[in-house]
């Protein structure tokens, strides 16, 4: 374990450390205590049949997504639902490899796939609250790779669900732009294979991971328009330094890594031999599926595939040129179409 | 000077190396003896008015645009035309970081800028050719760069211009990948500031760089359309192997950085005080703009608000699913439609 303030409560909360007891994982080895962040809002209703669940995203926690979709003007309405953000295994407030101790510390911790993040929310899901169905799973990028689990895995425990900017099986091209962020971190000769005293240490690295993000994370229109001048930036290396380092400067190296090589393998395909249409057969939630226009590594074509492969669906490209990072809510357009999509998506009716 | 084999006959030729004599830079500094390494293919005619200039691009040679663009089937027609290819400053061929001694050698070797290859270019073809006037200018991504300079800078030497797949001004999109290009390779702890021993030595910043090119060089759509198994490739990882890595390996490091800083900086406004539309507006030459559908970094709206600030000008958007790479002659498809707009180009009448 090692210190770092930026996964506070300060920072991050208020969440609940809530532990599920050990869990084996689906590459072998054991979370000893696996502990979920858990933030809720709203309140569960008596036939516990109101309860959205909202994961997260690579380098992200349950906070920003809170900021930007939960609220009374948003289709995610505390007042009506009881909504549950459960962080990721690696995320930095879950278990994780920076806040691990033993055989599991820092580049010790075992590999975590989607599967396994999604397991261990309805072990919680069902022995902290309870609930045994959802009315809906949201989730953006590696949230909407859990949303995809969460509906092939348990689908009758999933009523809707609505994956944005995010693939029910990775594609090759995503697993190599993932790779060459995994590289700008472990070249980084402080990485020492982990074994780094301080997450400040390994700057240099995670610089270069800035970097790449911004590259592929906007998108070529987003910088032709001056979006990063409209957010207040003077330039794109001052919105490199400030917003992009900003944000991902103060973050842990190994986990970053733990989210990366969870992020690279999602496929649900894995629950029927590798074929991915028999895998999406077995949904049935009602899905929309929403990525972004300008997405350079979750084109809306990649999503639009998978989704013809779900009976019933539903494609709703979000139209914004800010990319993929629109997730961020950078642009509260898209924020009003994901609100829209997810209000009419909630109103339909469900077996 | 260190000894690397890629840049050999061998590999490259035939080319010439032709000494322009001392070049003195935009940015100061002085190159003593410049030596540009040229290929030829057809004949000057008595009137010396049927010369085509073809400048280089990034890490390329001669060799395989040669091998791509160049013969009787072709709109560059060696029975028609003299073909001049010129390579760039740093390329490896032409006097570079690599092959060079004394107060320019590898690290030492001066800021070139796209101005001073066209400079060294005009110098060399009114020379060595007695050229004065050149019947078109093409060039491919960098080669476009140097096409677009030369219709600005010498816009009464330049009949016909066609930029493929490049920029007059370099957007700061690009700007920043190109930066993370040089990182990958400066950051290898081999590279040790440009004073490696060999180039091979920083084979582990050269993988990371093609693995770069790898997610950004072709496109999303390439590797969705199984366009990487249908080059003779098993799989993503096989590919980035054996040709992406294969491509990039043999290369030299700092006459990459040369090349990299010089794209990064790519900037026709510089010709008038940073106004782009006044210094396209200096343009006398035909011109017809190719920007390539799928280019993740040079896309076809940054080429098309360029090409609308030059009259008379046209723009054909190249259809290929291969991306920016499309250049390196993979679908045979896109260079059918290269050949069909050069040939209308070359058809036109100028003035």
């Amino acid at each position: 374990m090692i210190q770092n303030d930026y996964y506070s409560q300060d920072v991050h909360g208020p969440f609940q450390l809530i532990s599920i007891g050990a869990l084996a994982l689906e590459e072998g080895g054991t979370i000893p205590d696996c502990r979920l962040a858990v933030a809720t809002h709203g309140t569960l209703n008596a036939r516990r049949d109101n309860a959205i669940l909202v994961p997260t995203w690579y380098s992200g926690t349950s906070k920003i997504i809170e900021q930007v979709y939960i609220g009374p003007d948003h289709a995610l309405d505390p007042s009506r639902y009881f909504i549950v953000q459960i962080n990721q295994i690696g995320n930095g407030l879950s278990t994780s490899p920076h806040n691990s101790d033993g055989d599991i510390a820092m580049a010790r911790f075992p590999r975590v796939r989607i599967g396994d993040d999604v397991r261990a929310q309805q072990r919680l899901l069902a022995q902290h609250f309870g609930i045994e169905r959802l009315e809906l799973v949201v989730g953006g990028s590696m949230g909407a790779q859990q949303t995809w689990e969460w509906a092939v895995r348990f689908p009758d425990r999933v009523k809707r669900a609505a994956p944005i900017a995010g693939t029910a099986k990775n594609t090759e091209h995503d697993l190599l732009f993932a790779e060459t962020l995994v590289e700008a971190i472990t070249s980084d000769p402080a990485f020492r294979d982990g074994a780094y005293a301080n997450s400040a240490d390994v700057i240099a690295g995670l610089r270069r991971h800035a970097k790449l993000w911004t590259v592929m994370g906007w998108s070529v229109d987003f910088f032709r328009e001056d979006r990063h001048r409209a957010l207040g930036f003077e330039s794109v290396a001052d919105f490199v330094e400030r917003f992009m380092i900003g944000y991902f400067g103060p973050m842990d190296p190994n986990d970053l890594l733990c989210m990366a090589w969870k992020w690279q393998r999602g496929d649900v395909s894995r629950h029927a031999g590798g074929d991915l249409a028999a895998a999406l057969g077995r949904i049935r939630a009602k899905m929309t599926v929403m990525p972004i226009s300008h997405d350079m590594f979750f084109p809306p074509e990649d999503c639009r595939r998978e989704q013809q492969l779900v009976a019933g669906s539903e494609l709703r490209v979000l139209d914004s040129i800010d990319g993929h990072f629109a997730l961020l809510g950078t642009d509260p357009a898209m924020v009003a179409q994901v609100d829209e999509h997810l209000k009419a998506l909630l109103a339909a009716p469900v077996d």
